[in-house]
C-alpha cells in the first residue's frame, strides 16, 4: 500500500525536476457551472503533463546500477516524452515504443529529450513484443504509464500540490484512462483531504472505469473518443485504489469534451487537450452535483496540435 | 514623479482585485533563444491583461464623491473591459465610449461586467466629444488608458512582481503603445531592480515609440498592424519616462509577430494575443542582444477570437 510518507517523499524527490504549477479561476466559469471551481493548471506542467511527475519519480527511485542501464516503455503520448525528458535530466538512455502510426508531433516531442523511439506496429501485442525486445538487448527498466506503484506516487503530488494551495475543496476531480492519476489523487485525498469526495470524468467511448466502479470488476470497453489521452483500461494496480475511494465517474461525449476545451480555452486563456479537458466536462454535464460547493478540477495535459484543435473547434 | 512609495502603496491597494500571475519558463525556448527566458503571464490576469492593474488603482484612489459618479474610458481593447470590472467590484457605474466598428467580442467583454457602452464613430475626434458628452451628462471620472499617472502606477505593479519572483534579471522587455506598460515597467525597474537593461517590443506600422525615442521628442506615426493593442501613440506623461530609463525599442513585422505567438502557444500552453507577443517577437529578432542573457518577456494580454488567431496561424 502506498503511504503518506511515500507521497510526501515522492513530492521531496521530485520537486526541483518539476514545475508546481498555478491554479487559475474564472469568474465567468463559475457563473456558468453555479460553482466555485479551482483549475490546477498540469497542462502547463514540464512536457506540458501531469506525466512528468510519475515518470521523475520512477527513474529516480532506481538504483544506480538499473537506472544506469536506462528506461524505456511503450507509449504514443505524454508518459512517452515524459520518459525521455526524466531520463534527459539524469544523463541516461531512453527507449520508447511507439506505433509507427503515431503523430509526428509526439515523435518529435520524445526526440527533442533525445529519447530513442523503435517502431512498433499498432497493436498491444506489437507493443510488447518490441519493448521486451528492447529490455532483453539493453537491460533498460520498464516504467508502465500507470500500473506502476512508483508512477502513482508520483502522480498523487498533483492532488497534494492543490490541497496545499487551495484547502477545504468539497471536490476533487481528474481524468480517468489507466487510472495512474486518478488511484494517485485518490490517495492524496485520503492522506491531506479526507473530507474531499474524489469524482473522475472519462470519456463515453472508452468507459472502462466507468464501468469497472459498478461491477467491481475490472471490465473491457472499447477505445474510441477524441480524448486520445484516456483510451487504456484501468490496471490491476490502479482499479483497486479507485474502487476502494472514488465516489463516482462521470462519463462524456466527444462533442461535450471539444465545447468544455473551447471554454476554458477562451475563458482561462490557457491550451488545453482533449483528454485534460474531460474532468470539466463532466462538471459541466453534471452540475447539479456540484452546485455551489468548492471544485477542484485537475487540466492534466496540454499537448495538442493546433491544427488538431482548430478541426475540433470546427473553426 | 511617481515615487518607489507610490508604486509599493498602489501595489497594496490592488493586491486582493488582481491576480499575481505566474511566471513560465520552456526549455525549448531557451535552446531556441540561446538565452535563458522568463515570461511573466499577464495574459492569464483577471480580464485577461495587465490592465487590470492601472485600472482597478485608478479607481480605488478617486475620492468616495468622484467614484460613486462612477468612471468613463473611451477604449475599444483591453482597457474598456479592466475599467468595467474595477467598476462591477466597486459597486458603481462605468461608461465606454466604444468605435461602433468594435468587435463583438469586446463589446460581449464589456456588458458582461455591466459596462454600459456608447457608440461613436471610429475617429478619434468622435470618441473625444462622445466622452466628453457622456461625462456631462453623468460626472464620471475619465480615466485615460495610459496617459495618467495613477494608472501608470498600476501597471508598475507587473515588473515589481517580476523582480521578486525571478531576482537579478538583465533585461525587461514590454511592448509599447501608448506606454503606460513601459513607463510603468521603466519606473519600477529604477526602483527594484536598478541593474536591469529595459528594452520594449513595438510593431513596425506603429512604431512612433521607437521614432520619438530616435529624435527625442513625441513622433507621430501610422496604425498598421495585428497588434491592436498597441495601435496609439505614446503620451506626455508617459514618453519623459520613456525617454530617461529605456535602453531601446525594437519593432517587429506582422509576420514576426505571428511566428512568436505560435511558438508561445505550442510550447507555454497559453494563449497570447498579437499585441502581447510582441516583446517575444523583438527577443527573437535581436537574438544577438539578448544572448546567454536571463531576459524578462512581458506577455501583457491574451485576448484574442480563437478564429482570429487560427486565421493568423493560417490553419
Amino acid at each position: 500500500m502506498i503511504t503518506k510518507e511515500a507521497i510526501e517523499a515522492a513530492h521531496e524527490r521530485i520537486k526541483v525536476y518539476i514545475d508546481h504549477t498555478p491554479v487559475m479561476t474564472s469568474e465567468a466559469i463559475n457563473a456558468l457551472v453555479g460553482a466555485n471551481v479551482f483549475f490546477k493548471c498540469e497542462n502547463l506542467q514540464k512536457a506540458g503533463a501531469f506525466k512528468a511527475r510519475g515518470a521523475m519519480n520512477a527513474v529516480l527511485v532506481l538504483s544506480n546500477e538499473a537506472r544506469a542501464k536506462g528506461v524505456a516503455t511503450h507509449s504514443s503520448g505524454n508518459h512517452a516524452q515524459a520518459i525521455a525528458r526524466s531520463a534527459k535530466i539524469m544523463g541516461i538512455k531512453s527507449y520508447i515504443v511507439m506505433p509507427h502510426t503515431a503523430p509526428e508531433i509526439k515523435k518529435r516531442g520524445v526526440i527533442s529529450f533525445g529519447g530513442e523511439i523503435f517502431e512498433c506496429e499498432p497493436t498491444l501485442e506489437s507493443r510488447e513484443t518490441t519493448l521486451q525486445e528492447v529490455v532483453k538487448k539493453t537491460g533498460a527498466s520498464v516504467i508502465h504509464p500507470f500500473n506502476d506503484y512508483e508512477v502513482i506516487t508520483g502522480q498523487a503530488t498533483v492532488a497534494k500540490e492543490f490541497f496545499e494551495d487551495i484547502p477545504s475543496l468539497e471536490v476533487i476531480i481528474p481524468p480517468v484512462g489507466g487510472g495512474g492519476l486518478l488511484s494517485g489523487t485518490a490517495l492524496s485525498t485520503k492522506y491531506f483531504s479526507p473530507a474531499t469526495s474524489v469524482f473522475a470524468g472519462e470519456p463515453e467511448g472508452a468507459d472502462d472505469a466507468y464501468r469497472s466502479l459498478k461491477s467491481g470488476i475490472i471490465e473491457p470497453s472499447q477505445s474510441n473518443s477524441i480524448a486520445d489521452g484516456l483510451l487504456t483500461t484501468v490496471g490491476d494496480k490502479t482499479f483497486p485504489i479507485i474502487r476502494d475511494h472514488v465516489k463516482g465517474v462521470i462519463t462524456v461525449s466527444d462533442q461535450e469534451i471539444i465545447n468544455a476545451m473551447r471554454i476554458l480555452w477562451e475563458n482561462l486563456k490557457v491550451i488545453v487537450e482533449p483528454s485534460g479537458a474531460v474532468p470539466f466536462a463532466a462538471v459541466l454535464k453534471a452540475k447539479d452535483t456540484f452546485r455551489n460547493k468548492k471544485v477542484g478540477v485537475i487540466l492534466s495535459g496540454g499537448n495538442v496540435d493546433l491544427s488538431r484543435a482548430f478541426k475540433l473547434f470546427g473553426l
